[in-house]
């Protein structure tokens, strides 16, 4: 992983790229911090995101491991690239039912197709949610 | 797989339990139709449910695979039964950006504890737009 | 899926194909039939193949759903193509202890970069053993 | 995770579980070192694990990412649990075609019926090959 920060899209970019996101805004999503290797996003768990148990939905969890990735990516590669998420998996540990769910990605390979994150999904104070992997494709324009 | 359908949950009481899921219904996705061996669920391709890129955010097709294996299991069980999702893996294979997502689940396996469906995505006419595999786990009440 | 089979890479070569790879053999993998979209590999059940608990270890479903995948792709795009393995998932169902298994991959999309596959993994009765999604990547020569 | 190590299996009793193993054993995989949270495995590049294009067959590094992550959790429950792969997913980076393929499991999930471990897949000089989310089911004897 190069993590030189020479040419890394910096937060406020990151932060229009992300508005311009309709899904992302309709979940609330954010950028949380970013990372010499990635980001982490949040998402505050809202009640019109909740399962029929009462906790954050699966597939909010899921959509923040995936847009944590693409911009680790995009951060990472300076904001110019158009990019296709390929397949995602996650393992689910524990359901969150309050506060704000956190998804750090770290890139584990930028090739030139191919990328990968690993993403860490917490809760406020640390607590392991899940985990994913992530596979982005890189589209040349 | 048991395709017996007597003890199923019928189609009104699915849609009802479909309705207690607050951010099912954020998406919009229903019941779509029920098979001996499944269920298919879908979704419209609605504007603040798409990516940067235009397309239908692959989340989205992430909570239908997920929610399709839900009540494909809470229609072969008879609806009684609490259930999480342990894990989900999505590939996708080509971007949706009108009409509606469908996904069809097909129990692979309905063990004591764990439950595996195998979800097919397509788009209105068929056409091929993604695959999961989705872990449930059923819950001791 | 384009299923034709004008151009695809008939039995004998597709042997002569799997006779080239040091693993499958050490395995004992062989090809069992083809399909007009996919092929079925088989794996005897060998006692240098078992884990601890005594069934056969799950890398060597890994292993059959992976190759079957390949030699999918081989057939379908008539032999003469260089690829590699992106990502492999396999949920494992109940464990085979004797026989033969069986791995049958059908392909799902063949793009000009990467192509996926459902594999059903199953024992000598069709008994489902498990399940497979797994992701290739075309090598440009 | 806990990462107490009073009631850890010692090295040596680690050792004789893998030793037990008939497929661990042909693939000539042997425990490397232990860590607080997990445990890495290392194999060795041999010829008969290649796969057609020269490089280790993706399947030893699946093999011995799902050993590592059994392996991990002997170490932390004490060695007297018996466990199965409920399913594994690897993404793969680049080949490895000399040396040894080490896979390195942390836990990241210990739970009372079902145990998360990433595992990353590197060469012996720590470049990246792959990386690995992997659960196992806890039977209950």
């Amino acid at each position: 992983m190069k993590t030189s920060t020479s040419q890394k899209l910096p937060v406020p970019a990151l932060r229009e790229k992300m508005a311009l996101s309709p899904f992302l805004r309709l979940l609330g999503a954010r950028l949380s911090r970013t990372h010499p290797d990635g980001v982490t996003l949040e998402c505050p768990v809202r009640d019109d995101l909740r399962n029929i148990l009462g906790g954050l939905h699966g597939a909010v969890a899921a959509t923040l491991a995936d847009a944590a990735t693409a911009f680790a990516l995009q951060r990472h590669l300076g904001g110019a690239t158009s990019m296709a998420t390929v397949e995602l998996k996650i393992s689910y540990f524990r359901p969150i039912t309050e506060g704000r769910l956190l998804a750090r990605a770290r890139l584990l390979r930028v090739g030139s197709t191919l990328c990968v994150a690993a993403v860490d999904l917490t809760g406020e104070r640390g607590k392991a949610i899940g985990a994913a992997l992530v596979t982005y494709m890189l589209l040349k324009s």
